[in-house]
């Protein structure tokens, strides 16, 4: 649900009233009943679901089609404040470890889940309730044990992948290492052919002004990018650059590049926002799990006015489905 | 005219030909007289021109409409490769001086001129031939001893200045201050105004990941971009920020701002060049004279074979007209 305070629980209501999602798979979600129920009403939208205590522990798999894991745990959470808490903090942060630990379980295990959606949570809740985690991503890499976690969003007009993401922009000058390039790379390649692009063609940005312009405007090019990009070559990936940032995006919707590798969280999500609209989608990939999420944060400024707009968390579902069924698909051929 | 080797001369010549923008100015060229008749000719294009030797002092103001000063000292630059070499490094640096010092020349002086629009030069032919400057706005800023220069894009969508502009990205740590930041806010807000905007309304980006939420990715919107922000509206400017730079340009966009002033050169140029398609233009500003280019570099690989687009470089001129011609409105009505 991520945090109680913030837009989740109404786009999940709308998402939920969405026959044509519902049809597409089974849902739990693991959240507030009682915001979850007041956001419909909000929303003026209508759907049932099956309420179970967030406690239980099932004996057999749950049949109905939506089921709400409803924690009582934290007190009334629909009074919040829609800004950041201790409260929601505490609260979003203990539904999206139990949705892991869900999904870490073995497939026959009554609470396994296929894929995790997770809604937005907000840094500064987590922070005040004493979660120290930079976000979800962190987080899931954790808890599945997973060291070459990477982010990729998805919009109908780019897929971006990050080499670094929450971190102090300066930050990079200690952290951007041949492998931090390599793996968005690698696992950007591996990310194209789950969805079907079989020889993806990947652009790989450069991290200072026109790249470098050959050593002329920072080194990390020729020291650590190019080198990233030739050990990704050497293993078969179509990966080209270092290219200028403020020229490959173009040549990407253009249709030049199926992927493309930015160094740092802005130099990926300033052109995927101001042409996603709302619509891009966040995919962590290199998890043993499944994991996608909007790509927008709490939005605590219009929570709880049921004007938030649900695309980004139907894209987040719709892809997790999408992933999930290939996955089922594979493990029918090989089984 | 840029390096002779790239696409100057044959958007020059595209330019020269088109019956409006000729009609609004007069037009001195610093360059290679062969260039721009090869260039024209492989265009198909036609229009006439008065040709005087470079060196030729004159005692009286050129009366014709398109003067082409023809430096014949550099050699045969028609036979230049398509490349970074050192004379066409020497070649365009030479040209871009002796524009800049005859813009600098009192009003009355018959080489005077009102604007200067500069072609695309290669850093590296620059290199090559012993110039260290890292471009035309380093060197504009010596030459006119401006202190306080600085880029602004403009594009038909969006207008962003740029607080450092050709650095290596982690020099940012360095070279960001307060005075930095609030250069072009308020140099920014002096070219909005100069643009006929009486209120402009400014934002400013973050450096980090969130503009830093608020000190947990980053410190330097808290110390050093906010201050800015605030001495800027003590000025009575009409600054915000520091906003999350993967939001702000599609408010931008939207009409909410009509600027933003980014940190760094990608953080500007990836949203401009993205949405601008090569109708952007550079425009220094800070200095004593006006100053605009086209936005795209000298385009080695496409040079001589007459596809470039003259669409910026055409922008270009547009603006310097504009600017100047308001110049001269304003010395009308001040004497």
């Amino acid at each position: 649900m991520g945090d109680p305070a913030g837009i989740g629980p109404e786009i999940i209501a709308r998402c939920l009233a969405d026959a044509d999602l519902r049809a597409s798979a089974r849902f739990v979600v693991h959240g507030c009943g009682a915001c979850l129920t007041l956001a419909q009403e909000r929303c003026g939208v209508l759907s049932n679901w099956y309420r179970v205590d967030a406690a239980h522990d099932p004996t057999h798999r749950w049949l109905d089609d939506v089921v709400v894991l409803d924690d009582t745990s934290h007190g009334d959470l629909i009074t919040l404040a829609t800004e950041p808490t201790k409260r929601g903090g505490s609260a979003s942060k203990q539904w999206v470890e139990s949705a892991i630990a869900d999904a870490l379980l073995e497939p026959h295990a009554p609470r396994h889940v296929d894929a995790v959606v997770t809604g937005p949570i907000s840094k500064q809740s987590w922070n005040m309730a004493g979660f120290k985690w930079l976000g979800h991503t962190e987080l899931l890499a954790a808890r599945t044990k997973s060291k070459r976690a990477c982010m990729v969003f998805e919009s109908p007009q780019l897929r971006v992948a990050l080499a670094t993401v929450h971190i102090p922009l300066m930050s990079l000058r200690d952290v951007l290492t041949i492998g931090c390039v390599f793996e968005p790379i690698d696992l950007g390649w591996q990310a194209c052919q789950q969805l079907g692009i079989t020889r993806p063609r990947i652009a790989v940005c450069g991290l200072n002004p026109h790249a470098g312009e050959d050593g002329l405007l920072g080194d990390e090019e020729n020291r650590v990018i190019a080198p990233a990009i030739s050990m990704a070559r050497e293993q078969g990936i179509d990966a080209h650059g270092p290219f200028p940032a403020d020229t490959i995006f173009r040549q990407a919707v253009g249709g030049r590049w199926d992927m493309v590798v930015a160094m740092y969280h802005d130099q990926g999500l300033i052109p995927l926002k101001l042409l996603g609209g709302g619509t891009a989608v966040n995919w962590t990939i290199g998890l043993p799990i499944i994991r996608t999420s909007p790509d927008h944060g709490t939005a605590f400024d219009i929570a709880g006015s049921s004007v938030a707009n649900h695309d980004s968390m139907r894209s987040a579902i719709s892809l997790a489905v999408q992933l999930a069924q290939r996955n089922a698909t594979m493990a029918a051929t090989t089984s």
